[in-house]
């Protein structure tokens, strides 16, 4: 394998400076694939509510390449006989490549097209790409051994844990990058320290118990980044919207709907007939221009949920503890009588529809889970975190959310005089005041 | 006017919070105008170079409508006699809507099709859009100050000195957002320091004696970010290849070549008969998606000068004292004799081609320039800063810069036994390492 | 009451700057009996812990004043009705004073000698003290008003809470000041949202509801600073070692032991007739003169405690869950038999021995402690916030500590041989190494 | 060479965390000498204008060492041959001891009674403590080459270049550090950078060409630290109120005056015969006690002097291009008309009477100054920093100071009616304004 001459630098504004210094991940970078990914927003539309987070997949494949390297580069410089020293270069690559497949505002576009972000990874790995042709030209296994980190499938399991576990490359660089770019201290830890105290132990990576402090700073600021960004409801209200016009466009179509324009990658997506080529066209240029052509389609429904999206006007939502059948049908019955469409204009979210990813305890994980964190002791032997500190003991337990319902204000408060006071006050529509994104 | 029932906030990583308190204002940010700027970024091609630089003009233009509410809060909380209360909206709005008529990568745009954003401004603030409603609904005089703000000919010049002067809030919004999201920690200078000790004096803003330190330390920090992020040559390669896009399509639709694609309002701008409704929906998707377009056109200039920019394979640079016009003429006829097109293909960057903006002092500065920073003794007396600090002196004087002679390497280093040994030495094409955005 | 002609400002690590308007404030500080704050450590002996500790009380004061002054500024400008704005200087006032009656190591001495730092403060205010002359010029009742607040008497209840509460100006600036100093960074928390969000309510102050996770970020960052800095147990092992000074002096001095050098000051606070007048003689130098004198003294445990002290020779500990009488008789007499004095060589620490100061909410609170913090929701409701957070419901129980045996771990491994086999055991003795300050 | 079993941490606020691997390291940290430190301000009087600033030369010296050990493992992890690794133990002790040989405020001790930390740095490494048992014990030569890095004599030159040089550890770490502690932002610069670039080269140790930014933003860090905090004329003044306490005090006691206390150290050092022991009994606890006493002896000038130093009342000053013998000698029999002592009551600063600190190049730099700091070009030919930077260069010229006048202004308003007119007109005592310390 190749050094490069003279080592490169990226300045980057979460971890100061990414380094790197092998031929094979410079080229990786400078591959179209990877470029990409500079078009692809790292958290969505999340910047519809912290208008900082405008950062993209391209700057987070750098810091999770980056992370990985550090650590590598201390178990090496220890050399600490459980780390496998022949798979530095897939650990590399699996950490720089893992988002490689991702399409813009990929949750919305897996939802309702069915595709899978994971698989796209893989496609582009073994497929006919710049990137596959560099890996080869490295060694004729190293996409195949990629794939199947990214698959968790890989041998060496330890591989696969610094890019996906509890404590692994993917989330620490997320949650440092995503806490800076949206503004919220909170989300702050000691990188250096955890980098530190990380030990290859028996084909995963363990915290040596010094590091104990570091960990529980780490899991407080994960658990508050969930509470205060990921799960923040203007963020779904937006999500709920792009979904909308991608449901809403391909009924369009499978309706026989002849739009005024329409990208080809975008109908082989609706059509289910997208091929690696046109899937790797997909880029959030693509979908933001399409949104601002289809903002003036004849279709009234598509094109105010397109004017919704650019404009930002957002969904407002109320939330209760628990909603009754007979509720919801008496909402939808108002709403159609208003002219809105119960379909498109109001979306519930239950408790736990999404990834909930607050860390759990042994006790409390289901089998799905990714495997909890474990302290080494100076004997020798593990303890799950939980059972040693008191912080993180009392923030793994489960918590109950609420119901949201999502809906557009406006149209209520315009149509006021037709609805039952019921309605009106299960939308407390006489207060006319928006919501911010505070 | 109205306030705001409650206050609303932004939570923004340079200024923490932004406060919105007027309804006016909240009204004009929600505008579809307004939201327009998400989609534009504030540093243009500068991503390619430091990857962290994504942010857009709608998070600056909220931070200098930030800094201006802060100046003018504390001007009022003061009770200062200099400063005109009834001025606060104009001025509110101006700092808000000072970049709305910016197209995407505007200095390119403008360059090539003779436009000027600070006419679109004009424009906007004027014709037949939301902004212009909002404004009106407040005072039906409104639009027209606030469009004299933006020319600098508003009668209450400190309120255009707040928007556009050596020390105003659109500069200090920048350097410090441009700083936090490049990652270069030399930007940083301390704004509530500053905020404190402006006053505003005989229709202007200046600084407080005992404030002097403060603006050292923010013209140093200037004087480092135009020298390591604005004049960054590997920034300036990304600005050349844009231009050279829109300088190909523009001479290919007046040669009658017939695009694939391409959107109308692209080609209002090549015919120079663009209207507002079209130039609003100019914005950096669209660009991004017409090039994405453009990389498979059949003319393979055009198609290459995108995939360069796409895939950011940019010119490398060469840099030198003089150049001869001998010398030039044998570098064209070098480039023409490999098939490169030198119109396209090379470019020079002559020193201060470019507006040089580090501060100068009385001696040093020419008339076009914004009047110097100006301190306010105890005994009421004014001084230009440079006569009281070493630091300021010191560097406020003449720089000389270098010729940079933009190329594409790899065309060279292709057909390196059809160039002459002159041609060879001068582009150290011995050398096959590429340069990095370090 | 007087302000000044020119504000005062002093540069402030946590604060950026603190603000003098009042000269009532600006002679405060310049008075002896403040300056003298400068010789007395806030953090006690926690400087052996973590090096960087070594601010002291002044600076801590400042900040208190700092925050304080700019939460009545807010609710100045806001012209909040809950608010009495004539209570402003009094407010002030204590909040830069309500330390000053601290001796040098506070918690130790008062614990040896039985003084109070609270009654100390109400006699500097209402003594024959710069203090008091240059308060009673302001006003005839202004050091016993001020006196009152610091007793928590006061009439107006709100000026109590802005001071002492469990979201006091004290509390906020010390969290920020020991987590800036110490290097910890989880102690942060976003104090200029706090400030922002608070209301004065009916005599106390509350949260606006939309505050909410600011409140959370803080009562985190508390929770950490009590786990990872205040209750460490290398600073309680230097606090032992420092009490057990004072313990043995006092016991000497009433046994007629003549020392070597001992200042008059504390051979009044020995016999327990010292006066204000020597009392403010008494600081950090003082002290640690005293022990660098001592350390020569004849009496051997003396001397060995102030070397251990000077030298950072600290006693190790261990800990356990359950500590039976049995167990710890045969401790003692194994001590004994080896030369040590149990009395002075070991101490235990049980867990709540301390006062335990994680936030409690309502139901866990007892009657003794801080009302909780309230949330003013919209409609005008009061809630506690931990009846609305999951995090500070989660983190607002009780948590049960574990027992520490603090001893002299050289002397243990000296006389090994001595030691039975349980004793050895016990102690871990086998194991050499010593414990750092990570 | 022993390493210790586990690496010790020290939780450091300026490098986050200070690493000791080594038994040695860690012995030497725990002698008494190293612990007397703690008991050192690192910035003497500077307390007194900036209040954070209370750090003691005990974290500065592990900052050092922290320093040299990270660029010393970065020699190593990269194999440079100009590196020799044989130095690595000596390098690390010479760090961490280079101030060992400090008196407490040493600038003015040094002065007053012609005392050398440097010489004494040397007396207790060779001399009888513990320091000197633990380097011994190591080696038998360690003490002895220690001692010849500090005095710059030692043979291999690039270990001497660590630790003293123009961009050396030592300066490195106080510019960060007292940054941090007094709160001045504009004092940071990017240490990792620069670690990174740093490159053993032939006896002497340089910067990577790509480096140079980093060196540039340090170079304008120390720049703004020496003219807004080293030479702060507030410092200035306490640090001449210092000096005048220990002139008085060796005065009177060569007159024969009997102090009501006097420590034998001070005693000694005055009679010019204090020994090693005395000298490391000597630390600012025994200063600060000193002066407390002596603020009540009956030589009222001595008591003055120290009343001002504790409760910081402080010379005023003023500044002028040039000060005649004339009027020196007007203002001196003024002095003594309204019965001030002229040799302690006032005193003129000089222009570059103090250690000059700024980078000079190699055209403006004597032949007393440091080297230069040089650039390693891609060709390995080397250049002065100042002949590439335009910043630097721009910096490193002459500047010209002013003359400080210090004296205590009450004096002077207090008998105003004695005063002549040019006396009053130079003092500008109609102006009874402090100033502050901002």
């Amino acid at each position: 394998m190749a050094f490069l001459r003279e080592e490169k630098v990226f300045k980057d504004p979460v971890h100061s400076y990414i380094y790197v210094q092998d031929e094979l991940i410079w080229n990786l970078i400078n591959s179209s694939e990877f470029q990409r990914l500079r078009r692809i927003r790292q958290l969505g539309t999340t910047f519809l509510t912290f208008h900082g987070a405008e950062h993209s997949r391209f700057s987070h494949s750098l810091g999770v390449y980056e992370i990985t390297r550090r650590i590598i580069s201390q178990f090496e410089r220890n050399h600490y006989p459980d780390w496998p020293k022949e798979e530095r270069m897939v650990a590399l690559c699996a950490a720089l490549l893992h988002d490689i497949g991702h399409a813009p505002f990929s949750h919305s576009i897996e939802e309702i097209f069915e595709t899978d972000h994971e698989q796209w990874t893989i496609n582009i790995l073994l497929g006919d790409t710049e990137i596959n042709r560099i890996l080869s030209s490295n060694s004729s296994s190293l996409p195949r051994q990629v794939a199947e980190v990214i698959q968790k499938t890989y041998s060496k399991s330890i591989v696969v844990s610094l890019i996906s576990s509890q404590l692994d490359a993917d989330r620490m660089d997320y949650l440092l990058r995503d806490a800076y770019f949206t503004g919220t201290d909170y989300g702050n830890f000691d990188l250096e320290r955890i980098l530190r105290v990380l030990r290859p132990h028996d084909g995963t990576i363990v915290v040596k118990e010094s590091g104990m402090h570091a960990i529980e700073h780490y899991l407080m600021s994960r658990y508050q980044m969930y509470w205060q960004v990921y799960f923040h409801p203007v963020t779904r209200s937006s999500e709920i919207i792009l979904r909308q016009i991608f449901k809403r466009a391909k009924q369009l179509h499978e309706q026989g709907y002849s739009f005024t324009w329409v990208d080809p990658s975008i109908l082989a997506l609706i059509e289910g007939r997208i091929t690696l080529q046109s899937y790797l066209s997909l880029d959030e240029s693509l979908v933001q221009y399409a949104f601002s052509c289809w903002q003036h389609e004849q279709d009234a429904l598509l094109a105010e949920l397109c004017q919704r999206f650019l404009n930002r006007r957002l969904y407002k939502y109320i939330t209760f503890e628990e909603l009754s059948e007979e509720y919801l049908t008496e909402i939808e019955e108002a709403f159609t009588a208003i002219g809105l469409h119960p379909e498109f204009h109001m979306e519930i979210d239950y408790p736990f529809d999404r990834p909930y990813d607050v860390y759990r305890s042994e006790k409390t994980s289901s089998s799905r889970e990714k495997a909890p964190i474990m302290l080494l002791e100076k004997d020798g032997s593990l303890s799950e975190i939980a059972t040693k500190s008191d912080i993180v003991s009392s923030i793994s337990g489960l918590h109950q959310g609420r119901y949201h319902l999502y809906y557009p204000e406006e149209a209520l408060i315009r149509h006021r005089h037709l609805l039952s006071d019921t309605i009106k006050q299960i939308f407390n529509i006489h207060d006319e005041e928006q919501r911010t994104n505070g």
